[in-house]
């Protein structure tokens, strides 16, 4: 397991926050499928740091190049492997963070895991900038899917305690309701996210949020029973995101207040296909896609990196101590993790479309 | 993937709800592990059903069969085979749930996907009665990690608006004080449990509710980065149980409302061990265990099957029908699915610290 | 990986020689393919034990119980599992092998690995008996290939120094010329290998012998690159026969004494398909089939039971001694293997199929 | 699978002939490893196009640049990742390959499985050149394993009909007496095989051969039982070398014209260890490591680039045609493949040395 995933495809990716180079390789995907990479790069650009006021002033361009399996504008069949050159490297003042371990962070573990190995720098192959691959291989899979009639996208439920408690249609999801800036349905709501962000910036402290993502248009069959179910596929790639501590689908927790009569989504005949009056299963029964658009929300915790004095333990000494972390840091990364989430759905979705296709 | 799960493991689960047998085989287990049978017995009789007022009647013992990789008491290192023997077997009076599927239950999406072909006797292979062969498996992990001083417990937090708000101590989550008959700590919040269960069988309804479960004990170091971390491998295993909707970890959705000073665990000094002050990560830092108790909560969705009328559609004749589900069912399953989720628990944890070794 | 193969279905085969029952489960097969139980019968009677001069005379029959997966004679997409109960158990007469292992057999690697946890009676799940849920998936999947145009046929090459020459037509290499009884195309080699088996028979030893299979009617572009090519998951599979130490594909050893221009094999029109005028490449180019028939032969060792004395190691003094091992045993398993080679072929084969249905 | 192997260890490999690179991701390695890079460039050297007459003048040099998962000369735990630019890039004049495959390439095969899609430049994914990237992971494998006391060699054994028939001592293999220019034990044989060489180029032809390999030190009890094999492991990898159309163990193909009392080895005391009198299983009794060296050789078919006129199809017309492929290719890849072997054996060995140590 470890940084691959995948049945049909098999992503792997690679690379840590200060090194050389991040980047990822797909493998297992068809031959022939076209890739616009003008909108590939637009996609990325929603992830790339710097852009605006709410995220952090480090300006990276996420720019990939790609180096295998494609060719005229479609894919050949062949492993996709495709790089991102770190222009922040190594600058050997992380020492430190193996020595006293940001709270909140994969210092630690990581320190216990490698024994010391570990590139720490900039939180190593633990930081978020992995996530920059994760979407080459999403925005590309989105792509693909959108050919297939599959759209999709995300927006921010809430940061902090500013909630957008708008719901949109369960059929289409209103994905082209969605403001591409910031996506917030609300635009009241968006402005107190903004806020809030600004006022963690202004404290040296971060906020968290949660985001919610569908997936229009997803014929009925994809999925596995058991561990293969669409569940429990998205789940594990969206907990591959940092920084997420809930992944849950359809009504979710919610569900647990409700009654089966309520919570039990009705079928009805529309036209030749079958839906449902409400969407409290996101989508997934049994597993297994039921033609309903896919929809889950994923919890962002606040970022772990904040400029106030922590307490923490110095490793070589075993003595407490006070670290504050230096630097820029986004004061909140949800904004930035919406097409993270997206293309991570993608993966999982295209994934299991190739496994529909073997066994139809 | 589907229904086969785990890196060093490999679990393979089997049979319909109606068939001949349900079971599971469990390869890559080591040679030499001691088998309590005895204690797994105890382990499989919590999640039987009919052996109280709030489960359902149809009393099945799940005694299993084991057909190889165990030879006096100890495992062998060849694959691990068992086999439940169906006793409440096909009766014929099924193919209305193919033509009528039951609004939340896989009858549409096993009817899709398989064209029909399904078994659909009793949810066939989607029936709740395939986390018996689970709980075989998970019960042999568990066994295998309280060995190795890792002890895995969970709770009833709420079944419907009867809500425990007790929190155990952090650092040993309090395992020996759950009760084992109806696993709740606060015992005036058990009884308003078994009020809500009972007033749902009552209305020919059913309700929902939150476990939480937790391994005490766990190394720091388990887990891989990314996809193969231990949120995304518990995750994926957990929403393999039916009914699950949501998967958190450590303070999992309330994470969002706290600033990052506030959710960030504070590493101090405990004799020769580094321990958090809180534990808002449950035990996961990057994917990584950090030796603190692992903590994560699984949604439970209200049972689908109730005895209310219900719209849905007949395929057949594509028009609205109203199906009157028969038979008795649990009005709840939350208490039945707590050693289910530890099962998957043990299974996801043991997986984890075999693949540690190879590393270490 | 152990004791499971494939990827698009999940062969997990399990049980020990003298254990309550072998098996196996086969996950990820399509829904709606047709099962003849007759035919599989017929197919499991070809490998079972006792039916002639040449073989053992331990008789057991191979008649799979189906648990799941199957319904009305068609899979219905759920995991497949099927066991045999084995009625030749376990009589506590096997210490010995634990102490002083058979040369040539598994009891000394497995007594290593499994540090005297193994079921070492019989061999345990290092059995030859293991076979016997290795043809019941293949068996099952020979039946869906022939659905599709498949046909899979093997032959015995040689048996000692029995060498039948006959080379059989590339285009469909003769598959209904291959007699049921003892698949030799040449009658007059055929008594000479009788010969030989009687002569080792005689004397207390046992000979070896080479297998050639077929799959005619693959068509062209199933195989992945590199180690997805159908070399590698032939081999692997075909490795998995206890007794094979050699696999090659086409003209195989002997290609390294042709020049390029002689083992090249030209493509030429043949209707609406392109062929080539001779097959050394076995049907795979760069582990891609290319329509013609594949071809590949294992070789399988002399049968290590012989009833010769043989100098070997008591484990627990460290001293040398002499075993001369009981029972009656093949002197030469070639004739039951060729059932089992078909059958790998098979699950190979199709697992490649379902694969390239994904990406078509 | 597809261009992905292993179990422990992810081996992800990319890149097309006349791409921009070819690399690899080796995921899952152990942190703390040290990677001695001056010894790593000399194994890569040795299958290093352009060093000597009997190679293919294409001089380029293979000269990896590491992107991640190292650090200070030590692994850091996290996917290792290196790349190879390649300098023959795409020039246009590839066309006609996929519409005259050459006889004996993957040209035809590819066309099919990716319907003129792929990279046919050079071969695309197809190319030899692959083998790079197999032997940065193999190089690196096989430092790690001498570190443990494994030690892995391989020698040539034929080239068209010149043979060597020395056969090493069974218990070290001799690895230290393989000159390491042209490896190969006797020395006026050596001699014999470049004049098979020369020949072949000056006719415009090529020819094949045999490599034997030896793994030294070898730890009993490595790998899985049935396709966790060692021979099921180092097959599959082995088979992903372009032109291997053969790979035996052991005795091999011989074994077959033994008795058991011949083939049997038979077992002995050496000091605390058990040895065995002959190696005719090549290391390996039911997949299993026993302890002695593990002893493998792959056929190497006749390079299928000549320069003689050849006939095939055009695809286009369906017309039967003739093509002479230009340019200078290797008249006999065979002593390039010799560390290409190596690699693929160490890779194998490693990832089942890593499985072991998770279930000791």
């Amino acid at each position: 397991m470890s940084s691959t995933y995948g049945e049909m495809i098999k992503l792997s990716i690679f690379g840590e926050s200060h090194g050389a180079a991040i980047g990822m390789t797909l493998d297992g995907v068809p031959a022939g499928l076209p890739v616009d990479f003008d909108k590939l790069q637009e996609f990325l650009n929603r992830r790339a740091p710097g852009q605006n006021d709410w995220s952090t002033p480090r300006r990276e361009e996420d720019r990939p190049e790609f180096l295998s399996g494609i060719l005229n504008g479609f894919t050949t069949g062949a492993p996709i492997a495709a790089i991102i050159r770190n222009t922040n490297t190594r600058s050997g003042d992380y020492n430190n963070l193996k020595n006293c371990p940001r709270p909140g962070h994969a210092d630690y573990t990581a320190q216990v895991k490698y024994r010391g190995f570990q590139d720490a720098a900039g939180g190593g192959h633990f930081s978020g900038r992995l996530t920059a691959p994760l979407c080459i291989a999403g925005g590309l899979c989105k792509q693909w899917l959108e050919n297939e009639g599959v759209r999709i996208g995300a927006r921010i439920v809430s940061i902090s305690d500013a909630i957008d408690n708008y719901e949109p249609d369960s059929l289409d999801c209103e994905l082209d309701q969605i403001p591409k800036d910031f996506p917030v349905f609300t635009a009241s709501v968006a402005e107190q996210m903004k806020q809030r962000i600004a006022q963690a910036r202004a404290e040296g402290d971060s906020v968290g949020g949660v985001i919610e993502c569908y997936a229009e248009g997803v014929p009925a069959g994809l999925g596995e029973p058991m561990f293969g179910g669409m569940e429990s596929r998205i789940a594990q790639i969206v907990y591959g995101i940092p920084a997420v501590k809930c992944v849950e689908f359809g009504a979710g927790e919610f569900a647990s207040f409700l009654t089966g009569s309520q919570n039990n989504d009705r079928f009805f005949p529309a036209g030749d296909e079958i839906k449902t009056t409400t969407n409290h299963c996101g989508g997934i029964l049994g597993g297994i896609t039921n033609g309903m658009p896919i929809l889950f929300r994923a919890v962002i915790k606040p970022t772990p990196s904040i400029s106030k004095p922590q307490q923490t333990v110095n490793l070589e000494t075993g003595e407490r101590t006070v670290i504050q972390i230096k630097g820029r840091h986004d004061p909140c990364i949800v904004p930035r993790a919406v097409p993270v989430v997206e293309a991570a759905a993608a993966i999982a979705i295209f994934d299991a479309w190739l496994e529909f296709k073997a066994r139809r």
